[in-house]
This record gives structure tokens, sequence and C-alpha cells, in this order.
């Protein structure tokens, strides 16, 4: 069971170049804010995106999927059917699938769905630290989709949580946490641009759910998509310093990051 | 009460200061192909999207908004429900909301829907002349989203439509004209790329909703709003003269527009 | 009949010209991942984009646009809807009409749809060689949006389903095929970096629909349709050799490409 940051960083290095040899087949049902971002994140990493979310298809297309990425960003009811079914074909088919429960908390369409997902036991479940928090039932949420506690002061609830669902919960942050009940990893790359993007957190989810594909071990292939995401948008501020060349320099870095880049630049502990 | 095109100026970049100090709560109900571009042109900006547009959670939302933004640009039928939701929340709470009636007139659904929120007052309508023309309900709309009226053409229609709903009415084009019934300002400033880039309009429309959470005079916010727009569109020519790069060179421009590129580009009447 | 490459790469020059000069109204009911970069491929192209698609509205929009792209990507249930009135109105005023049957195959609710579009008979097809196969009724479909089959490979379902719709076919890959059952051209432009970016192949049926707005022969259209697009692709990598800034540089050359690019580059036979 890997554990060191060495060991990590080494898994990281080989999951990278497992996604982009295997280039796995990732479901997301996601936000119409970032929908488009999410599928060119995961292109630009070497994955192949299937934007499957209407019910009847949604859930046969999680059984043959490499991963499955549910974002409760803007759930509209015949998408709300079709993530229930997709999680629960996911689970039938050992997909591993990841649950962002974006904005949760008081907000009481997603909440509730987000707690019924919750319980079918989510692979990977990420979010910032007022999403982990509300998810695991143990506060309010923030606001809107920012977050109003730190990743740190989420730390109990992402380890209770992430025990309760027998999964790996990531917490992100300025420093991002990943536990699976057990193990915690904290990775301290990334730059504040990627607050100033809509969809940044959201095509991480999307990147767990592609680097779960490749191993077993989603404690790792999440720690595994963390530091490969936040290290590109390390790599993509030598190129674009405000928000729109930003996002587009970060797809690129998506694309050509490599084990040097993240050998050199990873911060993990 | 602010009237003189020095007033409105200094005005706007006082305004300017607060959305990025304050990074007010955007709730945007719009459109499927300029939420994306909406979401980043709000986070460049400085001030915080949320999408939030299903029935049962936009109204509560509403309620704690900063501003809202209503678009009809793809008004699908569980999304108006949620607009007619969001509209009377911000209403009864006193949310600053803009209505974005986009190419109303012929299109039948969202007419009667652009009518009936209409009457319920909104802060700011925002639309291009034809789209002003059909809502006054003294005209037939434009074709799809291109205003087939100028400008100067809908000035009378505006000032009935702000005089009816006592709000603000702002007419996007060449140059832009924004009217409370009474006072009018037009904005010489911005760029034919505009017209190029999916959602300018859209996307202004919820850049005047942030601007409209940070002071009651909606005239004044609006064409502030109007200004730093159109002026950031400018600045982004220098770095990006065909569409692509231009809409990338926009969101960098919104984010690093300062008080000197204001007052020495706005051209206010 | 426009047959050798010479006439078809003069019709090509023509075309561009005619796009431009008339900014066609096209009307696009797409999946939504892609309607932001089709609305802006068709913007930077010069024609003018609507993406119409609620019931009651598709339908009567159909019958005065200038062309109709409806792409299944991500088909819910009103949309289909919309999609069935729009392609009926189409066919009753006589607007031309593309289908892309995204993904069709294995995915039950979007290839019952395909089937019953495709009876209608669309003026075009356009998809990769798996979804033409599978549209055909001659095979089961790819993996999710990716071709499993090769072009060459779906050559004789192209030309039997051009026969059977009376219309045009076309099969996307690293050469594009178009016939109209009797005619067949193939272009060899492009680059690599368009399976990069999401809704390459979308934003070409949506230009496919533009092109078809300005001549009656649609197989000439299409072709084209697809010289224009590749060459721009093509042109793009000077700017672009990663996903993020390829896909910027795209929409650049769109709005860029001129007669001495497509006669200098062209690769028709």
């Amino acid at each position: 069971m890997l554990r060191t940051p060495d060991d990590l960083l080494d898994f990281t290095c080989e999951a990278l170049a497992r996604v982009r040899d295997r280039a796995p087949l990732v479901q997301c049902l996601t936000n119409a804010v970032v929908t488009n971002h999410t599928a060119n994140a995961l292109l630009a990493l070497g994955a192949a995106p299937a934007m499957v979310d209407v019910p009847e298809e949604a859930g046969p297309f999680a059984s043959v999927a490499g991963g499955v990425l549910i974002n409760l960003g803007t759930p509209n009811a015949e998408q709300r059917t079709a993530m229930t079914e997709a999680a629960e074909a996911a689970v039938a088919a050992g997909t591993p699938w990841v649950l962002d429960p974006v904005a949760v908390g008081s907000l009481p369409v997603r909440t509730a769905l987000a707690h019924r997902l919750r319980d079918l036991g989510p692979t990977v479940i990420r979010g910032n630290a007022s999403e982990v928090i509300a998810v695991s039932g143990a506060g309010a949420g923030g606001r809107g989709v920012d977050a109003t506690d730190d990743v740190e002061g989420a730390a109990d609830a992402a380890t209770a949580l992430a025990a309760a669902t027998s999964g790996v919960v990531a917490v992100s942050g300025p420093v991002d946490l990943v536990t699976d009940g057990e193990r915690v990893a904290r990775v301290a790359n990334g730059d504040v641009l990627l607050t100033r993007v809509t969809g940044a957190g959201c095509a991480l989810g999307a990147v767990m759910a592609a680097f779960a594909s490749v191993d077993d071990d989603r404690f790792a292939t999440t720690v595994a998509a963390t530091v490969v995401y936040t290290v590109a948008a390390e790599l993509a501020t030598k190129h674009g310093d405000a928000p729109g060349s930003f996002a587009v320099a970060f797809l690129d870095a998506l694309a050509t990051v490599d084990r040097s880049d993240l050998t050199g630049r990873a911060r993990l502990s």
C-alpha cells in the first residue's frame, strides 16, 4: 500500500503514462457550465470523454465506461434520474465513480441527491471544504460554489466520510487533501488562477475518474490526479498570467506535463 | 443623482473597485450556449458566479444572491419555472435582477415568458434594439439573436419601457444606450469583435447584475458595467485581432482593466 | 454537376465568399458540451448561429432559418421533441438540415431517434465511420464518441445511406469522405489536434448547415464546408501546437482562411 511521498510520486508518473496509453472512456454527468471545459481537459490529458447523461443511456454506459463523474452543479430533473441510474450501474459493474457535490448544503434539491448518492458509496468524493463538510453531514455548506471553510478544518469530516463510504475523499483548496480514512496525503501545488476559471474543480473530478480507471488503489490514483492537475496549473502560469490566457495554457499543460515536471515540482506530504 | 459624464465615470471606477473588493455572488439562469463564458467573465471581473437554475433552488438562492441574471436564450420548461421562481424571489427580497430577453419577438415561448417577467419589474432589462422594442410591446423583434433595428431607433421604446417597469433599460449596439426613463447615457466604446464571440451581450447582462449589487443607483451601475465591459473589449483587441484570440484576451482584460484605462478611454455622453 | 477536384475547389472558394456575404442564420439543436464552440465557429466563419431548441419554437424557426443542425450528443427529452419538430418543419419548408448522429449504435435513446430522423431524409448526415455504419443499419456503432471503424470501411454504408435518404453523407476521419450516392469526394486535410478538442466534428456539422444554405448542390456545399474547416485546422497549427491554443487559433483561422489558403492547401480527390 503506497504511503510515502516518493512512492506516491513514482506512482503518479506511472499512472499518467497509463492514462495516456489507454485513453480511458470517462462518462461525465456534469453541469452545464463546465461540460465543454471538462471534456477538453480530459482530451488534453489523453482520456476520452463521453457526456452520456440521459436516462436509459446513462446506466448502460456506466457499466462499460472506464470511470464515471457525477457532478451536481446544475442538476435538472432528467439529469438527476440519469445520475442515480449511472451511480447504481457503476456500483453494480465495479466501475469507479467520482461524486462532486457542488454547492451542497443549503440548496435542497442537490443536497438530498448528494446524500442519496453518498450512500451508494462513491469511489471518490471531491469537493471544497464546505462541500465535504456538508456531504458528511457535519455542516451547512458554503456560499454558492465557494468554500467558507478551510481545507484543514474539513480534515476530520473528510476522514469520517471516507470511512463511512469506504471510499476516498479529496478536499480541494490552496493545499489539497486526499484521504481514504487511513492514509492522508497533502498536495501543495496549483495556482490561485485556478479559482478564476470556472470549473477548475469540476474538471479535476473528471480527471480523478480517468485516473481511477487505471489502478485499483484509488487513494493513490486520486493523489496522482491531483498532482498532475495542479502541477499543470503551475506550468500554465508561465504562458498565461490572467484568467483567459491561463485557461488556454492550462489545457496545453495537461497535454504536455511530463515526468520531469512532476518530479521537479510536486509538493506531496 | 448622477447625471454628468464626469460623475458617471468617477462612479464607474469606484463601482469596479467595489465589485473586486466584495466579489458579489451573481446567480445566473442563462442559456446553454454562454453559461461557461458568462461564468468566466464574472470570475475574471472579480465577481462570484453561481448558475443555480433548477426549481426549488432558484428562488431561495435569489433571496440571498447579490444579483440575479435571467437570460432567455434557451429557455427549456424546467428553466422557465426556475426563472419565474427566481424573479419573484428577487422582487420579494429586493435583490437586483437583470432580464435579458434574447431573441424575443416572433419566438412564442420566450416572448410570453419575457412579458410575464417584464411585468414583475426587472431592475435592468438589457437587449439589442430589436429585443428592447419587442419586449416593450412596440415591435416584432429581430432575426434570431441579431438586431434588425438600430439603437437610436429603440430609444423611445427604451425610455417608455424603463418608465413602465420603474427600472433601467440598456440597449446594446455600436453605441450603447442606458436609460432609467429620465436620464439617458450613451457609451461609445467597444469593438466589432464583440459581435464575433457568442454571448458577448449575455455576459454583459451578468456583469450588470454584478454591478447592480454594489450600489442602489442602478442607472449608474448599469452605465458603469457597460463602460467597464466595452473598454475591456478595446483593450483586448491589442492582444487578439480575430475571434478566438480576442475572446481569450477579453477575459484577461476584464481582470486587468483599471482606473487609468477607464478614464483614458471611456466615451460617455 | 460538379465532379472534378478543380471544379469543387473553385466552388469551395465561391461558397465561402457567399457564406461570409450572406451570414446565413444557422439553427443548432446540439449537445450541451459543444454549443459554445459551435456558435463561435459559426460566428468566426461569418454565419449567424441561433440555438433555438425548445418545442414550439424549434419548428417555426426551422421554417425560416438558412440551415438547421440536429446533433444527438446529449439528447434530453425536451430536446428530442424539439429535434423532431425542427426536422419536420425543415423538410416541409425546404430548409437544408444536417443530422449528426453522435455515438449512435449501442445507446438506445439516441439510436431510436437517429433512425426516425434518418427516415425524414436529412439533407446531410455527418458522422465518424462507426456512426455512419450504425445509422445506415449496417453495424453496431463505436466506443462512445470515438470511431472504431475507419473511413474507407464505411464507404459502402455511406453510399447506401446517401442513396436511401436521397441526401449527402459525410464520413469524418483522417481523410474525410463525402458522397451523394453517385459522386464521391475525399478531403485529405486537417490535423490530429482536431481530435483533441471536443466538438470538432460537431462544429463541422454546423458549418455544413451554413454552406448548405448558399447553394442547392449539397454534395458540393458539403465538400466545401469540409475543405474550409480542415484547411483552417492546418492553418491553426501554426499558432497553436497543443489542444488549448489550437482551439483558439482554429477559431481565428475560420475567420481569416482565404482563397489562397484553400487553393494552396486543399487535397481533394
